[in-house]
This record gives C-alpha cells, sequence and structure tokens, in this order.
C-alpha cells in the first residue's frame, strides 16, 4: 500500500503530542524537526548510531545534522511529499532512544 | 600547545590539493566542505561510522548532514576559529574512508 500523509485525525492523535515534547514543524515543509543535545559527542553518535539502525530496517531515513553534542533531526516521507506515520514511529524512537 | 589557523605556505601547500579534489571553502568563513554521494544509507552510515570514530579518538569533530545515501561533511577548528592542520587530516582520512 502506498505511503500517505497523515490524516487530520492522525495529525490531532498522534503527531499533536510529539509537538508538546519538544518537536516543531518545519516552516513551509510538512516536516517536524527536533533538536537533541547530549553530554559528548560519543552520546550523540551512539543517539545517531541506534537510530540509524533502526531507519535502515524500517527503511525510512531521517535528515540530519550533527556538530558535536548537538543532532538536530528533521523527518519527512518522501513518497508522500509529507509526514506518514512512518515519521510518527522513527520520531517516537528518537525519543526513546535519546533518554 | 595551542591550535593555530593554517599559515599562507600551509594554505599552499597542504589545503590547495584539497580544494583540487572537491573540497570547497564555505562562504564567509574560514571552513571547508565536501559533499559526498554514496549507493544507499548503509554506505553513507557506513562511512560516517568510521569518521566517527577517527574524530573522537583525535577530540576534532565534524559538522555534517546526511540524508539517505548524501553527506555534507563541513570542517574547521573551533579553538582557533579556522582551519587548523586538525581539519587536513580529517578531510584526509574522509577522502579515504570515501574511497
Amino acid at each position: 500500500m502506498a505511503v500517505t500523509t497523515l490524516t487530520t485525525e492522525q495529525r490531532e492523535k498522534i503527531l499533536k503530542p510529539l509537538l508538546s515534547s519538544g518537536w516543531e514543524m518545519v516552516e513551509n515543509r510538512d516536516a517536524i524537526i527536533k533538536k537533541y543535545s547530549f553530554k559528548d559527542f560519543n552520546e550523540a553518535f551512539g543517539f545517531m548510531t541506534r537510530v540509524a539502525l533502526k531507519a535502515d530496517k524500517a527503511d525510512h531515513h531521517p535528515e540530519w545534522f550533527n556538530v558535536y553534542n548537538r543532532v538536530e533531526v528533521t523527518l519527512s516521507t518522501h513518497d508522500c511529499q509529507g509526514l506518514s506515520t512512518n515519521d510518527i514511529e522513527l520520531a517516537t524512537f528518537c525519543d526513546e532512544a535519546a533518554k
């Protein structure tokens, strides 16, 4: 089944909680971004490695930027040009991995 | 010894070759950037992992952006606010790792 963007109901139910926990909508784009800060590079890249394994397994990849202890993760779904449930799942995993 | 920015002579001898091999000066900043393209995310993140280990060992870290098979690496030295020999070394390693 083709990936589709989140419905209005899904945005209310599963996107909104993320937007209350540090994720933000990207300007002019149906995408979300979160800026994580870690103790050091070791922790930051450890986080990235966990997310990378998860992402590649799900064949759904982040756009991300890292410098030293900071990681900025942007999520959106290429196939539907917007947010899908795949992004919600990966965002939730990112939050878990960053704990 | 404090890290210092590259001298004019060093820029000629060790920076110039990098600028002939895909590295570019960042606009308005004493930093270099290179955009690598890999087969897929597995290769791209494999490259990042090798660079991450090297960088953390040398305590000299990249600024980098990744989406799927693409990795953009920016190098500059925080302590001297510009390019140092640490950047030349890490740039050279990146090129090796990307082969």
